[in-house]
């Protein structure tokens, strides 16, 4: 008898104000495939509003493009200001707005969690977890930019934590009828 | 012979975690009139991504119901700590969200900012900008929160600031053709 899986679609984001890294996986059963990985650049220059939009429009983008189940976003709680703080907290909140303006349901994971999942160290470097990520989906280059990796690892991570997953509501109307005490009508 | 006003609308969000404040007004030449301002009552507790889930909701309701032209944003870039800033920018980036998906410009104003404009001294009370707005808009009882008075000023803020705004780009279209430099296709 065969078991039949259904594939599913991770989108691993990684926000930042300069570059926001991406990375999409498919899933099926065991087998984890690469679908594509990359990053939005943002430049250090130019209105921080266009900025936003740009991550915005990107990100549904990629929903539309690849149709992905769950988003998983590496998000460090610690910076080094509170201004730098706000600025990525911004480009976290419009991340997540694409994907809650899709009912696709998002999952966080602190950095260190990514790195120890990925690699089994949670203070490995960014080198580190992106020659990891080349032998697990036989990447030949390296990219130049390894905010993309950074974003293939969390969609990764994600994807090794799914017995957890399992438990969590799997939509927003999933998760307020689960916990109907949780959201106010205003 | 008479001279024709358009109508304007100008949204004045006050973002935050706990409670965002919202503010909604009609101006016609000189004219300014108030359509309707409130809370989104977030509570204290709940699933961070919930709440996120709730402002982005309410401001695209508020967009489909009021169609602004224009949204005018409360922005701290100062606050106690960086975990309270990130979650304040998720906030704000939500909120944001909202009007960049729907084409709708955005102007951040500094809370000292709002408060002289409104009330001539920057370091107003919300009691006392509440009362000033009282006047302006003969609203006849203080609202309960003062969230909901606070994004009211930044919408009259923004109004008393339209000199400034008519040299702005009107729309993200308008201001990729002004500045065809600013923005890189990824």
């Amino acid at each position: 008898m065969t078991k039949i899986h259904k594939e599913k679609v991770i989108l691993g984001l990684d926000p930042g104000t300069n570059i926001t890294g991406y990375g999409i996986i498919c899933v099926t059963g065991s087998k984890v495939k690469l679908v594509q990985f990359g990053v939005i650049q943002l430049g250090k220059t130019g209105e921080h509003a266009i900025k936003l939009k740009k991550i915005f429009d990107k990100v549904i983008h990629l929903i539309e493009e690849f149709h992905p189940d769950e988003m998983a976003l590496e998000a460090p709680f610690f910076g080094k200001n509170v201004q730098s703080m706000l600025k990525l907290g911004r480009a976290q909140g419009v991340a997540m707005s694409a994907a809650l303006s899709r009912e696709i349901p998002i999952v966080e994971y602190a950095p260190k969690k990514v790195k120890q999942s990925v690699t089994g160290n949670g203070n490995a470097s960014k080198e580190q977890v992106a020659r990891m990520l080349m032998q697990v989906f036989t990447i030949k280059e390296l990219p130049k930019l390894l905010d993309a990796t950074d974003a293939l690892a969390v969609a990764l991570c994600h994807h090794f934590q799914k017995g957890q997953v399992k438990s969590k509501a799997k939509s927003w109307e999933g998760f307020l009828k689960e916990n109907p005490g949780r959201i106010k009508n205003s």
